[in-house]
């Protein structure tokens, strides 16, 4: 597969954290790079006076004629079809019209927006463990979960690009009561945050430097802690079920988790493949595989440019097997 | 829109009762007509005996040479790659080639399987509740509970016809065991047995005509009864569950519910309604509607022979509106 056209898209990473931008090539390079904290407690003006600072960087590089496109990945919800984000961490921007603005800012390019699980599968399913995959789930566990869907070879975002977001899917509709209003959501249950304090409560204790994160608790459950290992059992089983209504519905062949969480490796590999044996009962959806993503802290960046490639039909990435049939 | 094309399909409904057949020209009408009970009990070659009279009646008639291609719906599951199909009801038949021995009778017709589900859905979408939408689910709560999904404006019947399969995702991770071997599916709590089922667990009787279905449950619940209406309150609550984890994974804009247990009416509805506000709650799930299908007992077959024209590109089945984009 050569993309080699010479053609960039300018990509946004924009999550409550960090403003991360890049010019990608069609082999999914980053060849320059410019980066902000988000002002996430500023208002509306100060968040994008940070987004125009990454353009503005991006913008100034000797390559810019070359950039056709802008691709925006970022933290939701978003409505793609409005060209608009509310990232639940950044109260400045609701319902805020960044498409439009960054439009102004780019002189016509066209702008694609899609969520910031979207983003992590496009990657994964040009660069990564979804790679010529025609139909695949990626999760992001981390301090939220999130994820996108590949159908028929490419990327599905839906009509606001927020497909797939398998964090808030009721798994439990009478367990606790999830940030989002909804009951046993897999976020309520397998995000980083929830494995932590599931742990806490049942008598796992932090070590002398008082690290209370997911990730300690995986290295508590790698050394035998019962109540760490009964909360990423938790989290496997709240996982499982949420892969495998995906592969009931729309026949997935493979689910790719990445973020923090995932690095916990086989603590929470091990029994999810145990337990989606158990709820991936239908001879469809059965066959689901479950891999570690491949791409790291760079996806978002490649991902929204893969999204913007793919909807401009900028350059092939869908990868061999992968195309729409 | 014009489908005077004057070509037709050749469908079949396939399910564990009765195997109907029907000539059905571009504007969804059936133009002849044939039906065997299924002989459940039989042997492999018995039961697609069965199918070759349906199939033998239809093409005796003299509109044969106008037919173009022959569509199947069939209870699931199905295996539309392989072209083979298990129904749970027909033991005679696992794994068997539907697809080649169909094709053995009609020489050289192009063959296309879906499951029932995914063709009610086809149905719903050309002619019914679910035209000039771009992105549904339909149900089909009744003994079972199944499904099909219309994505981006087209039938997504997924790579082997089973998409949509509602009623075996789990919304209730702890829950009671299912048949299929997971626990908590849609199925478990939402089909009408189990609808019965609960009402008779927690107080409900029938009539003095021994009535125990769960359209006596239904009509016991209009006049008050409250484990009647329990019962249909917990249905309600794990279709609400399993409708919104669908509009949240591919961002639906409406679900269309027929099947008998949808005949109880607001007794469902009402309820459903209400209880889609707790799960779907965030901004691109949450208008999610809920409408009544409007096809009635012959939506399998002009389902299959939409799907057929379809996948054949024999005429137009999006309605308006309702392509993809």
């Amino acid at each position: 597969m050569h993309n080699d056209t010479g053609e960039l898209v300018a990509a946004l990473d924009i999550g409550g954290t960090k403003i991360a931008g890049a010019l990608v090539d069609g082999a999914g390079r980053l060849l320059a790079r410019a980066r902000r904290a988000t002002p996430a407690d500023g208002d509306a003006a100060t968040v994008m006076g940070a987004v125009a600072e990454v353009l503005g960087e991006l913008l100034a590089d000797g390559r810019r004629p070359r950039v056709r496109a802008v691709g925006i990945g970022s933290a939701g919800p978003v409505n793609a079809a409005e060209g608009t984000v509310s990232p639940v961490n950044v109260p400045g921007w609701r319902g805020f019209p960044l498409v439009a603005e960054v439009g102004r800012l780019t002189a016509g390019l066209p702008v694609v927006l899609v969520g910031d699980g979207v983003a992590m599968t496009a990657a994964e399913h040009w660069q990564g463990a979804a790679r010529g995959r025609a139909n695949a789930l990626c999760l992001v566990v981390s301090t939220g979960v999130g994820g996108g869907l590949v159908l028929s070879g490419r990327l599905h975002p839906g009509p606001t690009g927020n497909a797939g977001h398998i964090g808030h899917i009721s798994v439990d509709l009478d367990g606790d009561l999830c940030p989002c209003g909804a009951r046993g959501c897999v976020e309520r249950i397998a995000s980083g945050p929830n494995i932590a304090r599931r742990a806490l409560e049942t008598g796992w204790r932090p070590g002398p430097d008082g690290d209370a994160s997911a990730a300690a608790v995986a290295a508590a459950a790698r050394a035998g802690d019962r109540a760490a290992l009964a909360s990423f059992a938790r989290a496997a089983q709240a996982l499982a079920a949420g892969i495998a209504a995906t592969a009931t519905l729309v026949e997935i062949e493979v689910a790719v988790i990445g973020g923090g969480v995932a690095g916990a490796g086989e603590v929470l590999f091990a029994p999810l493949r145990e337990r989606l044996r158990d709820y991936a009962t239908l001879s469809f959806a059965s066959g689901v595989e479950v891999l570690p993503a491949r791409l790291g802290s760079d996806a978002g960046l490649v991902g929204a440019a893969a999204a913007a490639a793919d909807a401009c039909g900028l350059w092939e990435t869908a990868g061999p097997g992968g195309r729409r049939h």
